[in-house]
């Protein structure tokens, strides 16, 4: 839009956008608006827009991701942050230094959670995770405290918010089930998209209306184009607070696995250059390896992460799912400290720009 | 159970099962009853169990889809049939000859759908498919008249309710998000799950519970294993009419595709040694190139599938989604025909047995 | 060229093409004289080539694959068969109906050998297939006859073509390494270069230089295209008697394998509308798995294959390499009957034309 | 063997190896020998040989990787250090610091050689990198100086001994087929087997042969079983100065390629744990992408790489291959000393160990 065009000229745009079967979002910036499209393209007239009044040119922006690029930033943000910043209460996600999520797979007991949440925030964690509808390969494995019964999933969710608090620590958990979004929106900070629940796009819908911090994890078998392809599910909600997550991608090749997945580093930097979104790895999942979590979470933030989610525990061969990838409280301490000393020696990451830029 | 074991006996086992926080899975047999746990079985006593009167034996079955195995089924079916067969009106699907799904990939009028009902009518399908509820990578695609509102989707599944009763066809669909499982499943004889939310167990409960015939599609970075231990979450439902549907995986190696996916035929015959579910392949979504579609049904059914699902539409190239791998309904028709000649001849498949059978 | 073109004028080009580091392709047609480039076109002055005597039009065809591309061979062979004839004594592969190529896994000795090429003979096999020098995925497995040393390679050889001779089927077998080249050539009716070396450049020149067919198989980690870019190293030598082979790519997903490899019988059509070259399957090594041959051969001769290589054996039991995915001699007598009832249906395979054709 | 065996009973264990067709390893530390079977051990007498004069103890090491598994190496050399340490010349591979190689793709003339070996040698590189013989996807792409003539690619080999040596780098360069082995040994001080070659088991032992150190890099398909099974293939052959090298696997998933491999750095560590030997990471292929090769190269030495090989220019642009993916020696120069202060940083690297050590 025009930099003088009203509010009217706003309002006669958007409406024009819905009688054509779309939606518009609409981006406020400090000099100028920005009205972006989503929906089928092809019902739109291009042509007519443009001649709307206030309108001040029209753009196509030809990727399925359009509202997350930088591109579509760049005119309704005038973004020049390297990327953008995720509020969570007074916690800043994407902005300078990296920051640390960490906490058990799945929340267990009362006793269990605060022990580790205690321990996480002394090792210089910033965020508390802790899972309680876990997404299982198979019926008959523990599906976390959240299968129960909605009391006992209540019961778990308000523990998770009451160890962020006292700890002071803002908390995340999975949303597995549309059923869930409610419950679970209620009580924690950051609501978590799964690997699993990637393509799932009511989900993502239902999820992004609920106007909280989203952590949108990749698929282990999706390749970039789509993970940011499903994102854009979530923006098409107006809800720009979206966490990447890579988290690993299933392994190639034939013969015995060494890794559980395999981490996709260079999604990283490659990401970022398309989107403005922080993103964040997972080394944890990524590797299935509680002896790789040191390099990998290294490996990660060297690579240009905004941060990492890392399962940690008082004692790992306790926990009832994924004990072989949790790491102790200590040794989330130590990497916590390389991490940090690490992330400002990448600041010059933009240095080799390609030749096209 | 034994023979001899009494209402009261089975019902006192059901509750112990559920005192361990685990559900029991009853079938009940011509002789004998057998009885599933479904759920985290390291809670299980089994030296317990063993001990109930009425008991006879207590058996493990060692993978995560173990209701659906070939395995248990032989003690709680005596199963001698191939596969089990799924009843959708008059139809038998798993029974001998291959059964034909197909119509357009995307609803989009009344007429178009009854035009196309009547052409794949005639080339001799037995069921008719159209999606209402389209998964798409992109959310500036046209997501089916289901994304429009409830009540056009909704006038869009009588469509397809009424194609299908004129024409003599039972209906399938899919169901994408929980919040159409209810909608979907008052109109549609199958409710299908698509491969993107093959993961999705939340929904896969909720559908389960329908208790209508489930097509149940594998995903395309999904493994064997991982796709039968999802049908296990539709099976612990009590639900035990699920169509499995192999429709390709993504392909390996670099450079352009030939193909949108890579068929993975020998899933065929290696999933049915597993389970006698039924399987079905889907070469229009395997292929994604009409071209293909004749030489890949043909294959399909060589190598022993129940059915295949097919798009196809008086005239491909109108058709808002998927044109380029939808073939004509008379192409269709040529195709059914050479099936049902290939058919018969694969009857001994069974002649080469591993060495362990 | 023009048809008038003179033998001088195609020496000229030929050696214009010379001057500019690059091989000229020489294709005398009935009618006409077609002239491929060989080597790195951007060193290639068209226009130039464009005013040189004799020459009618310069094409480019924008492929990795050209010279075994339909196009190519359009205007140099005038191609109105389904695929190229390779001829191996009076035998011809890649015409109407399938061939079978059969027998050990690993020659062992020549008594093996020969009870085998009986029993293969007899089931209806055309060419005799036996590895001497096997690639293996460990340096501390049997290796085949060709690594005790050369003698001995020279001796199973010779039982090979012995074998071949008396049961009246030409001979097939691989050349690892370029050193064994010379020997193998001197012995066996077809060369072939095996999975994974067909990466190997180098080895596909040498072998392509000895003017027999090749039967190239396809890398278990490689696209479609760069298989074809490949084989354009052996047509690059003017040897065209070039059989594809199709023997399955690494599967997908996680969890246990089902099948060793996942034949992707979708890559025999589309391979088919790219070259005109004939493709065959080997569902041996393929599936891995004995008990899937029968349904996986049939599919394979349904997707339009114009053959199979299938491991067969009095008894599977006793072989030293890959048993467990080798059938009886009996059992292929089986397949091949029903596989030679299915090719005649799949004759109309081209009736379903891509829209762009 | 004992501590005190003789040089007698040594020889007459390995005479005994041999009579059952196999071939002793034979490695002599300072205290002890430990002789290791290479070849099919299906043969081995392992009874008989503890009963042999001298011999202490037997024992089975149940991997294809076994001479250059950490178990073995345990024995055989007592081995301390973190990794074998690789000796060129002067400078030792796989100590404490990281080791960089840089250079051209191709060489294409003395002049552009000379003048990147100075600008990498500025930057700070430690070994030269050029391709002679250059592994090429068409045969229509141009094939480095290796393919012009003999007499050509000998020049160029002379090139690179002679910047090596003017600016002070052992030089690393591609023998590409067993034809090239020999001249390719004369010159060179590591000999590179590509990523393509990793398969070739003929091509490994005679490159092995040579005595000189080899950089071995993983196909871009294969799993780590299979790279470390291969590379067992140089150490059979009695060559443990091996140096091995990720550089990135096929990208998974559907969509654009934002990298045209995926940089598998979990592999890293992963392998360290299985094997002594050095592992670098080459960026460059790895990522295709000029603009993410600062990021991985760090991401590389925070995962524990030994090292990097990165293609870098004067001029990228004017590059003939792989232009896309080369720096320049400026920006090199900033990686490495990034590099060099992220890497003491990872020291600790073992402190978490897997609950099984």
């Amino acid at each position: 839009m025009k930099a003088e065009a009203t509010e009217e000229q706003i309002g006669h745009v958007v409406q024009e956008i819905g009688r054509f079967g779309l939606r518009a979002d609409v981006s406020k910036g400090e000099y100028k608006t920005v009205i972006g499209l989503v929906g089928d393209e092809r019902k739109a007239p291009f042509d007519h827009f443009e001649t709307l009044p206030g309108v001040k040119e029209v753009m196509r922006i030809e990727t399925a991701y359009k509202l997350i690029s930088r591109e579509y930033t760049k005119y309704s943000e005038g973004l020049k942050h390297h990327s953008r910043i995720v509020k969570v209460g007074k916690l800043s996600i994407g902005d300078n230094g990296p920051v640390f999520m960490a906490g058990p797979c799945a929340v267990e007991s009362k006793e269990q959670l605060f022990r580790i949440a205690e321990g996480v925030k002394k090792a210089g964690a910033h965020i508390l995770r802790g899972g309680i509808y876990k997404p299982r390969s198979s019926v008959h494995s523990f599906q976390g405290l959240g299968a129960v019964d909605r009391k006992t999933a209540e019961r778990a969710l308000k523990w998770l918010s009451e160890a962020g608090r006292e700890f002071g620590m803002p908390t995340v958990t999975e949303v597995r089930g549309e059923g869930h979004a409610d419950l679970v929106a209620e009580y924690a900070d950051i609501l978590q998209i799964g690997s699993r629940n990637m393509y799932d796009q009511d989900l993502l819908t239902m999820v992004a209306r609920k106007k909280k911090p989203i952590l949108f994890k990749r698929h282990f078998g999706a390749g970039i184009e789509e993970f940011l392809s499903f994102a854009e599910y979530i923006a098409a909600e107006g809800n720009r607070d979206i966490i990447l997550c890579e988290r690993g991608i299933v392994p190639v090749g034939k013969g015995r696995e060494y890794t559980r997945y395999t981490l996709d580093l260079a999604a990283v930097p490659a990401i970022q250059k398309e989107t403005y979104l922080p993103i964040i790895v997972d080394p944890s999942h990524g590797t299935g390896r509680r002896d790789l979590i040191f390099n990998m979470s290294c490996a990660a933030i060297a690579a240009g992460a905004n941060g990492l989610m890392i399962e940690a525990h008082y004692n790992p061969e306790e926990a009832l799912v994924d004990g072989s990838q949790t790491i102790t409280t200590d040794e989330l301490g130590k990497i916590i400290r390389t991490c940090q000393e690490i992330a400002p020696l990448i600041v010059p990451s933009r240095m080799i720009s390609d030749a096209k830029d």
